[in-house]
């Protein structure tokens, strides 16, 4: 393999310096497999036995190294040898089984406080205290979240993996508590090697190169903000990139347009956040979206003081998929034939680029978006957008719609080009919250609400027909 | 109060830097409280409230804010308020019954990973979530460790909060895991506030003032070290001192003279681990010190190369104690009538000074300490001292006794001044480690070892005898 | 030499870390030394064969090595040696005597600008380029500094080095210029080796120990400022105190007291600056004192926003002493019969403690001192005061006088107990410092200026009389 | 102007945090311009005026923020009024004429150190202190630099600015001293805004693009090294670009190859080092090249303990401009018929592609290169190419020549493909600097001097000839 092909490789897994410590700690390993008898070796032939050991009384002593000697033997390991060790932990890591009924059978006897104790501790898969004495390791943490992201491509189609996968989260989620991460800027002066990270991981909207990383980055109504935790000093968990602006922001292709003039950051009053993006798909399922996004308004109150308003400005990704649906159901209660006839234009390759076509779906679109937020629900009543439910969830109000906020190739695909602002009140972002995870409803604008107006009517009265 | 009884009194409690974190959090929670309705206020009237409030759905999107609130009104709670804030955690955030109890009926119908899995859920006190979410506040971590000083202490006459302590312990353990912490040198460039705590938590020798810790700390041949957590800046969790020397250290006395000649550091053979002290109440069952001494021997390998022993000189708090109750018992099994003879010198008033009487004594007194270490048991068969425990679970092997070793008062009140001197071979650790722990084997030097050959005959016709 | 005597030896002389770092480089200035022929030895026999040898061609390739060797030379060489070296600079170094006599030629021949400057460069003795090659090696800007604390001491009874210190002096002023000095604050958190060199070096009100030194740094309503220069990272060149207050400051024994209730930072008025040191005895003359005040009171302003009063409390060294003088004089145009009688009470031994006799002197003594402060001047026209003339220049105004300000022995040898305040008003400084740089003007508060309406007359009076 | 173009243009001329930085004291500065009075207004309403200012007497106090006013003005203004204010400092800031002429005056009546010392100091130009008054202001130093290269465009068709840019010039080369510089590696960890300056200001083999530059700094066989002074905290002053490697180093294609395999780090023998850039303009003439080699020399031999040779693979920037000329010139001393002839396979377009055209060159242009280094001399007696006299001055040793070493369109134009090593032996420095600076000899291999040999006859036969 020539050199740049290596690094390619290397950059999709993993970073530089982390890279430069492992192989630090993979030379020491190997300077201390040399010195051991061929015994041990003998007794440490694959990781299940490793395993085995590092648990056992005996392996305290020397669990830093044991647990050293599984990653490399680990990381090493062809795919149907890492799919063997997850296995293995599966069968054989969870609780002990007649322990565990012991404890049942003593909380039968005398349910209580303790025997709640005793049969929660014999509950607990062995795997958890496998996983913690494999991070007692230098750089354990890391290579754990690495270990998770094998094995939840494995877990797809390995479904007695669960419960494993079901440990490493239940511990990452303690461990990556948001106590535990800490929210720095990112900006120009940050190193590059966690600056190429932004353009390897940025979801929303793609960036090209470092000319455009820098054109989000360095200009002075550009902020960007980082969650880092202690132990992955140049892996940011998550980021999410800021625009402070004067204008409420009517497009991302306005927003991110090379040619703009800079708002002067002393005059903004808008911090429009446009891309949120996590980055370690080993930490998938552990929550720090929401608590990133109230520290950096918290930390953008405190250094830009004229910010009144905070907003994102986000993509709808489900939007067209439902609306296709809608609309080739002739029995859907959202749309009736008039809707579907005024909705046709959607059809014509690139009419975005036809400003006549475009003007007659305006209203069409838009009122068939107020309905696919509002009306449109999972079976558990909940909205049918994953980004919606996230930002309501956080306490946000479904603040504004955007009619060609996004024409990229993916923006038209997957929403026909619309765009909203969910709008972050500090002070309401409890009352929000409670109204949306207690009552299902969605906080929205009495704009978006307006548009729904005429069609509860006609619902009501389509319903009526129906009958 | 005046200024220094405030001073004097805020020593005891915290850090003067997280001091002043905790007093820029508690304005911002005032401000946010005064910005408050007064409904909120009634509802959130004690911490009983607010921690019911935290844990509900409602409670997420407000939880740093309801975690200050609750730490804020905690900590200004008179002592019975406190107490009372945990029983109800004892009494109302444990498992849920009726989910316990139907999680043990789905295990008992159908065993198997997922039910197992299910059943730790269920068995799972409320409070653990509820300590994770007080987490997410700033200062958190801190606050928390402080909380279950405060718990450990209202526990020795509260039975009923074992298992409350017992979920901190647990979740203390997960998040000072050897992985997060980071052992950092102490020299006398250190921060004058972490410093201080030096002086403040010492445990075995006292430091009297701070020419006596810059004795410890600053000349050519002293080292120590001390692990920290990242949400702990300034509070070392556990520290070790070191005395670079040629020579084996015979006694404390002499490596703390502050009239010798220091070592050259760069021909030093010899490293002597004379202190180790933990600093936080809060965190006492959570297990680092071993692995703060094996850190520290990798660090001076590399920093100091012609180091070639690494050797404690540790106090035997156990030794004078049980020398006294086996000196009492005309029936002691491990002491006869000539030994107590042999002994008598020990009731003289100041006998280390008086040269004969000491020359009478070393011999009995080493040869009781030999007893003491290898034949006295506790009823687990362990050594009955606890330091031996520590460094002998390490991994380490008793290696040599001195005699008169610290003259000072309290190690002659505990040990008639003995000291001893613990091996760390680091390739011999883990076989160490394995004979102690799997066979309850005493790894001692031969020369210890030898003391006990005529006792062995000895004990052996006694036994005879008796029979 | 033991242990303590070492110590306290070389705390006199050099910082813990640079003494670390100037040992590692005499450590491979040894294994160099040791490396090289015994002709290069023989070549390099003393400091002044090393100066010849650096500024020669030759040595430009291997300059960083003779610098070495010269400090280390220098250093270890006796006081005499010391001497010689600087009396071989004097003479031997200083600018090159036909080459300035061409270069007087040339100017007389064609004055202008060409041979102005080639007359600079001629006169330029050589030692300038010798200093500035020394500083090529690490730890050189140090060591130049001890270099001329020596220097200054021989001066005293050397005259001929008074060239050599001017060198010295002007290489100094230029690079210990203001604009490569970084302010920072030092604190409680500040690292212990730079602390300890506060106790050592506070020249105003003696720091007793450390906890005397936390009182002064650690309350909150309680700032200390230092220089530092990026070359001497653990020395603070000078550093200043400061209390936060709402009262003016009426005695250094109330601001300093322990006993009193410390000032919330957020509601104090008045910042008043009690002590300011000079640290390195090396770089006397060159200023930068009004710097670090100006800085101090910038970074005052940003930090404390409730901040109106910037004030010194300040000793007046020269009062007592002048005033025995005037007293002692029959023919003192300051002072009359009654003054002298009013002023007899000061001859009592402990007056400070008779209530009665101290009231009766208040008056006369403060008259006293508008006169010495107002009226006395030195042949130039300049206040007796050295603390005056430093903040006058620097633009302050004369602002109130304490009497029994400072009661300390020394504070009453000095000045009978006065302390005054000079007051910074930052809009005032440029006007102030020219009424003062230009017209010879003290600048005094109308108050002070009140205290000699009646002298005016009197003196005027007697002046009469005189003639 | 749009962002782009605005990006471009400061990219030209300063670094993000720098003017971040500036932009705030402009801030302050404007605030404080609108506090003063007209009057004042009045006196300062150019740079000359502000310059006369800032040097009287009454400028002291207000030194800081004249500074700043003095900088804002020079900077905001056209060319022509910098160019006036140039002109106004060499005309006008000059020495004293008068003063001048009595030191001289004194000197001749009493010639000595004191005499000379006043003598030098009336020869200063009162610029000299100007320039370090403007430095107190932040920001200063770095505004400074950027004046002196506003200055040294204009001095090129400004004769009379020659005395101004030699006063910069003067206090520049002690301010960036070696002792007050810093070398830092610099490598993918590297701030951007720092990295993106080797982009630009690489001067040897151009850095395309960011992944260029990330193949020079990441690979685990590459190293960098910049100087930088702490006021300047993110400009590097000059940099230098490594390869670690085993064997002797060929071409820059080789070196450069993104094909090749890293040489691991620790099995190098090689370190060469093939780029070295100055990045400051205004600094141009202050010397720290050589310094920065021997650091970055020392540097690598404590980090990569395997090296043992450090060479330079360098550029030939003078050669095919001397070698067309010897080549026009029918009676060169250097080159005769035969050679001519050899030669003109040069002229062929594209020549390096045709193997067996190239095979004829090779020897004659290597023969015609060694001519070049060792025979050919400036009337100094000096080697003709810049790049040697600068390695051969630091004591290196001419060691390789590399035909066709690098054919980039710039290697071909300058050099006929060719490129050298220069050996850097560090016990071998100093002798070979003495060699070179008091004997003009070019040290060079015996491999390079042997291509002379035959030469060196037929030069003779030449010769004889002549006559």
């Amino acid at each position: 393999m020539n050199y740049s092909d290596s690094m390619k490789d290397r950059y999709r897994t993993m970073s530089t310096t982390t890279e430069k410590l492992l192989r630090l700690i993979r030379g020491e390993w190997n300077r201390f497999r040399k010195s051991r008898a061929d015994t041990a070796e003998e007794l440490l032939r694959d990781p299940e036995t490793v395993a085995n050991f590092l648990l056992s009384r005996r392996g305290e002593a020397s669990g830093t190294m044991l647990a050293q000697r599984l990653f490399e033997d680990f990381e090493s390991a062809p795919p149907a040898a890492q799919l063997a060790f997850f296995e293995h932990l599966a069968r054989n890591f969870g609780p002990d089984g007649d322990a565990l009924q012991r404890a049942i059978d003593a909380w039968r006897a005398a349910p209580g406080d303790a025997a709640a104790l005793a049969l929660h501790n014999a509950a607990e898969p062995r795997r958890q205290e496998l996983i913690r004495r494999l991070n007692y390791s230098s750089g354990g943490t890391y290579r754990l979240v690495e270990m998770r992201e094998k094995l939840l491509a494995l877990k797809r189609e390995h479904a007695e993996l669960v419960p494993v996968d079901a440990d490493f989260r239940h511990l990452f989620t303690s461990w990556f508590n948001p106590g535990f991460l800490e929210m720095r800027p990112i900006d120009w002066r940050t190193p590059a090697n966690i600056l190429e990270k932004l353009i390897r991981y940025e979801a929303v909207h793609t960036i090209r190169d470092w000319d455009d990383l820098r054109r989000r980055l360095d200009p002075p109504d550009r902020r960007c903000f980082g969650f880092f935790h202690p132990q992955l000093v140049d892996e940011p968990l998550i980021f999410v990139e800021v625009a402070l602006t004067n204008d409420p922001a009517h497009s991302i292709q306005a927003l991110l347009d090379s040619g703009r003039t800079p708002t002067p950051a002393d005059t903004a009053t808008t911090a429009v956040f446009y891309s949120i993006s996590n980055t370690q798909k080993g930490l998938a399922g552990v929550p720090f979206g929401s608590f990133l996004l109230k520290h950096a308004i918290d930390w953008l109150r405190r250094d830009v003081p004229t910010l009144t308003t905070f907003v994102t400005l986000s993509p709808v990704p489900g939007f067209a998929r439902w609306l296709a649906a809608e609309r080739a159901n002739a029995d859907s209660p959202f749309t009736d034939g008039a809707t579907r006839g005024a909705l046709e234009g959607l059809d014509a390759p690139d009419w975005p680029h036809d400003a006549e076509r475009a003007d007659v779906l305006r209203e069409p679109l838009l009122h068939a978006a107020a309905v696919y937020f509002l009306q449109a629900k999972t079976p558990k009543n909940q909205p049918l957008d994953p980004v919606a439910r996230f930002h309501l969830r956080n306490g946000a109000a479904l603040h504004r719609m955007h009619f060609l906020g996004d024409t990229s190739p993916k923006g038209m695909k997957q929403a026909h080009g619309l765009m909203v602002n969910y709008l972050y009140v500090p002070d309401d972002l409890e009352k929000n919250h409670e109204a949306f995870a207690e009552h299902d409803e969605v906080v929205a604008s009495a704009e978006i609400k307006a548009r729904l107006a005429n069609t509860e009517n006609g619902k009501k009265r389509r319903v009526k027909v129906k009958h």
